[in-house]
């Protein structure tokens, strides 16, 4: 499983993969500057016509819907389905999921529609995705996860079976699951939560471990070992957030591949 | 009233509200993090239908026009009206009020429907808003202030009295009134004027505040001295504006609220 | 030519043109903090109601197709439109022609009804917009060049001559044009290939020079040697592409003109 880490850090930087995002304004430039520190080429476009002929020359996709509204939603849909025809891998982060009733059903429907191959999202997030399987806590702090991610296990692995994807699930230590195989990973910093942007990243970072992975499970595990070393890397030398996130951006661009496979870990291990 | 402002910067830390903000995509990241150093959670999101949900959970709401159109002027009455039917304090920033007659009339609008708590401009726009107060000088440099904050204290007691507000007018020293009584914050950097988005950020930090403080003029002025403070202490290391940010966003991490109250001073003192 | 280069960066400090953008989202933020390093203010606004409220009090004007849709590309021609009336100049930045024939047809419907005083882009982009002079080589990394921009060289000359306009073509080497007279930027280092926005705040910075300069084909050169000589200097001190930007930005702000003037060079010297 480490070698299929490795490779996949390394593959990201050998092809470059070019990832089109449909996210949130806020995060917009902090996810295409961290795509393009990790080795990743970033695009960001929107207008239904155009989306075709980009899904054609993208490597994948990454649908966000932070801030969705309804031609936003309209417009995820269709590049879902372009990336389906021209069989690029699709990731959804359904930010916010349990905040609105709009985010819990829009996120649902892209779900069904799109059949991403790895959903990421934080604890509170995907507990609410399924409330089946696990009665979702109150969402109390916007896009924050008040939930430890085992917590939402019995749901990640509910919608993993159910929509035969991957679940990524982000916090102290992420946890993430095909259904069958559980992954850990270790790592990472409280402050990359004063930081904005940082979930958001780690899902386009997916997307683009998903282009060149042997599988969306290495893929998702990849990426947020990345994510995790170049937060140890750059915790070391930050004063706060501010001084964080140029140091996180710079451990990214000089990450060796072994230092992110260092942190993912079996799930029984 | 420095007792009170303590207050309002160490509850800001140990509440973290969630502050909701229809802002422009200019600053939506930076007002994110500043939100984040300063111990708050952001939320932005403008689809009419999750208003109300939205505002349910927040703590505070911030409408700044920044980048306005027609869809988004009526997200931010219905925010407002949300925010009003949920008891959230609302903060208006009347981003280039002056520069075109749309900005001008749509931040009175708001005024006068959402009763917005705390109304936060630079000088020029303070003006704009009572030309009957003061012959609003000629805007010249768009969101750029070319008046000194106290240039607009007619207009601002006559909006304070008007709407019922509080008006915070940022310059080289903020000045901020109820209407009846007047504090002042001196501190920070002319380097402020040189990063996008201080402005907006100190809206933001308004509201979060406001969810927080005793009363409206508290939080106002205890928003404008964490964003002095922290200047305060990023201008002394900073080599220009790009290494400013950073070190702005770790002051603003670590500073003590003693640092913030002593930047407030009575307007008589 | 040297002195006007020299005359060009000096006048953007001292007359501080107000710079108004129809940008993308991604780049929004760190387009706004170049123009204000740099001496210049930014403005964004795409309400079709205000714009002309705005041009009238802009100097310059820079339509970027980064994160097109129907909307904005309609307020790019009323924005347009209302710089030709106010005799305002107009930078047009064709962000990934190309990749979609919606991008391609924009590029050239605005080219043909703005007339935008400089067209800049990369050398794909470029080509893409002057297929009768070059074939356009396949598309594959979004917004990313994978040309030299010398082999823009033909398509840039029949696009001055035709809608007389200067071409300034970004790459490792900048290739600049008004179909008679042809500059060189020499400078600059790979480090701004992996930072979102370093194209796009080039655009920016040369409508702000185009307020000020003696010519277009100066201000296109003087921005691109801003460009070239502030990356030069924070490329001596980055440890990667997020310490890189804060650097830039510094170098920026205390930039001699002379270090610019320095990175221009005849085509034929």
């Amino acid at each position: 499983m480490r070698d299929a880490i490795l490779n996949a850090v390394s593959d990201l930087r050998a092809r470059s993969p070019l990832v089109h995002s449909l996210t949130n304004y806020v995060v917009m430039e902090v996810t295409a500057n961290v795509l393009l520190a990790a080795g990743a080429s970033p695009l960001m476009a929107h207008e239904p016509e155009e989306l075709d002929d980009l899904l054609a020359i993208a490597s994948a996709l990454v649908l966000n819907i932070g801030t969705l509204d309804k031609n936003w939603i309209a417009s995820m849909e269709k590049a879902g389905e372009a990336a389906n025809r021209h069989g690029k891998p699709v990731v959804l982060d359904p930010v916010g999921a349990g905040a609105s009733r709009l985010r819990t059903e829009t996120s649902l429907r892209l779900l069904e529609r799109v059949r991403p191959k790895v959903l990421r999202g934080n604890a509170s997030e995907i507990m609410a995705l399924a409330p089946e399987a696990a009665a979702a806590r109150g969402f109390s702090k916007g896009v924050d996860s008040t939930n430890a991610s085992f917590e939402a296990a019995p749901a990640a692995l509910f919608l993993a079976k159910k929509y035969g994807c991957v679940v990524s699930v982000s916090g102290a230590e992420d946890w993430i699951t095909d259904g069958r195989t559980t992954l850990l990973v270790k790592g990472g910093t409280p402050l990359m939560t004063r930081v904005t942007g940082m979930g958001c990243s780690s899902t386009a970072l997916t997307a683009a471990c998903a282009a060149v992975a042997c599988s969306p499970l290495i893929a998702a595990a990849a990426a947020m070992a990345m994510m995790a070393a170049a937060s140890n890397r750059a915790a070391a030398t930050a004063g706060g957030p501010g001084s964080f996130l140029p140091a996180f951006l710079d451990a990214l661009f000089t990450l060796k591949p072994a230092e992110a496979a260092a942190c993912v870990h079996p799930a029984d291990e």
